[in-house]
């Protein structure tokens, strides 16, 4: 069993769950309200742009040139390139750059990413793969699971989202990353897996959240400071 | 009007709701339940040592050897000597270290300690003191609170809680902090002091979500994976 | 006065050494022994390679999209792209990819990447910006005089080399370089600037001894150490 | 064998060459110019100051409590405790904070603390014990073989140095750092094993290029900047 089948298993109660939440099954089905599917974008966003600074420090914590040259094109394809599912979900929701820089970031996107990014500081490059693998990963499980569905692919706005998760260019770069961190798994001790394992579950979690965060468009978990205008 | 000044403004309506939160009001009257005191002292032990962590690298980020030796101390303060509200509690309830180490982090200390981690390996040293500051300085402010009540301090449990917050040695910590943060925000920008205003704010709702959570001992915000042993 | 005249200004008493330097000087008239080049070579990949670590705090350090993805451009340019000059003087020479992974870092490479790297971790974006700003834009002022004597670009050995520091690509990214510097300065205080020279002169200064490290085919100052197979 | 035991005779060819250094010999016979001994210890201070910060790191790359409470004492000894030697013999020698500040680094103390403070931002706990253990041994093997000469710690102005650097509180500290040390290899692959032994030899080295820039009062190894005023 290699190491990533022991992750799978470990998350399976989590990952479960992404499949049966409104919001996922809501982009399925093409029911998902739209304004929900807007506020995700625009914190899903965000939530890109750090992903990217932990894919940088991949660039930091590799120590093999072909690594090194794969995580700095993991950054470099989000910052740069068509992030074409987002740009143009943007443009059809009417979403301007500035309207991003004005949205705050909520508590379980902050949450999420700062973990990852602290994690990717003090850790090792095995730490930072562990931490970011459940994002690649469970997005290819859905898009796949959602395009079980014919129809899904095929619908007016939410189809593009399920042909790009779906895609085997998105699958090659959650492939690239399951491999990596089977290598970086090998010889490890106990200990050390278990170490990552407990990272893997708690950025799955935070997954989880996120879904929820988005069908909610919630700030934060609690009324009073949300009425605040921070 | 000191920069600290406009962070007290700016939290006021965050800040306020801790002064009403019943954890809080139950510490000051007697009446909160053990058990979620119990389980606030395990998190809060855990908070420590990765806040202990935030400290040293502001011994990293400084670059005058006087704050450098103040993180120092604040450092070696938490990790050596009698954190002596924490030690005694934790022998009063009967919390070994070995519970410590078996329990995980909750969504909330994780989502708050690495926020902290994450702002000051990224950022400047203002950022980590702005980031810090909200711990610091509401405990403070809820001691001296809570010590209005004059037998606050006499009760048998949360008393010795109540006088380790409201103490002249635990306000000097903090107003250390306090003046430092107003020196370092000297001659900044309004740009600069916006970004150190917004970090002081999630930090400050982060210690919001902390009291609550421990209130209802909340490990994760969604049922099923609380089921699940991480 | 921008304040990268301030520093041209600063570092002009050693970047006038580098022109008079007899590597500098023995590329631009042919007459450089192919074997300190070849040392030079390896010794210029490794240190490309930390250069890209470098970029890529870059990423992490910067709060603004656009400069977030101008240095996922420049790390990745590095890591993956055709550096050209490069690749085709190992491919002449004879390197190999082995060659380079049994070669060990010279003190003043060790020196120099080591000195950008840990200003870059603990520093400013402004920072990471003095420490490596030396390296590219003395370059093309190396590459600009070189090109003055018409024949030195056509050199059969050396001319790719001339051709490729003194082209309008590469003066483009040394002048983004300069101009983000600039803007960088821009509301500083002294205290600040005096910082950001200091970094600066001290790149300057190791971009001064690697010339001379590649001439002497230095790996360390003392005899005894050079021995010793490290 | 130990780790530790493997580490020592790789670094011997490198350690036996500080203890015929006519710097550290001079200690030991009292023959040692007092102006070069003034200029080591204004550049030893500020090594120290570097050192703290690596020590700050260890706080923060370890996982372990008493291990994070060992580098905070460190960092904290270091910082706020009376550095006996050095702030006694500058007081002798009439150096004052102000000078200290004012001195800048020579390049072989930047280089030296810089590499360190590069390797334990990016790496792991055993990568930074690697680094900073030569300089902890070294100083006690080098105290030890100093004291062998029974005069040498009753000179009236070396004596207190060599009594430092050969007491039992220093071999304590020596011997913690190559305990964990030995602790931290068990288990590790030969490939990380030899990439710590890479770190102990390159900092082994630039402890021998310390001693010679202090018996040479070296700020930079080319004579025209030397010139120059940093």
């Amino acid at each position: 069993m290699k190491f990533c089948d022991r992750l799978f298993e470990a998350a399976k109660p989590i990952w479960d769950q992404y499949h049966e939440h409104p919001f996922v099954t809501g982009i399925g089905d093409g029911t998902l309200d739209i304004e929900k599917f807007r506020f995700y974008m625009i914190q899903d966003y965000m939530y890109l742009l750090d992903y990217a600074k932990v894919a940088a420090l991949g660039v930091i914590k590799a120590d093999d040139e072909k690594v090194m040259g794969h995580f700095a094109q993991i950054t470099q394809g989000i910052l740069n390139e068509e992030i074409s599912v987002h740009k143009s979900y943007m443009k059809r929701l009417g979403i301007k750059e500035e309207d991003v820089k004005e949205t705050k970031a909520s508590s379980v996107n902050l949450a999420y990413t700062h973990y990852m990014l602290a994690v990717s500081h003090g850790g090792t490059i095995a730490e930072l793969v562990a931490a970011i693998l459940p994002c690649a990963w469970s997005y290819w499980e859905i898009g796949k699971k959602l395009d079980e569905n014919p129809d899904a692919r095929h619908h007016e706005f939410y189809g593009p989202w399920v042909t790009c998760y779906s895609s085997d260019e998105f699958a090659q770069a959650a492939i690239w990353l399951i491999d990596y961190m089977n290598e970086l798994a090998e010889g490890k001790s106990e200990k050390e897996l278990a170490r990552l394992e407990e990272i893997f579950l708690y950025t799955s979690r935070f997954e989880y959240l996120f879904w929820d965060m988005s069908f909610n468009k919630e700030m934060w978990s609690f009324e009073e400071t949300r009425r605040i205008e921070v």
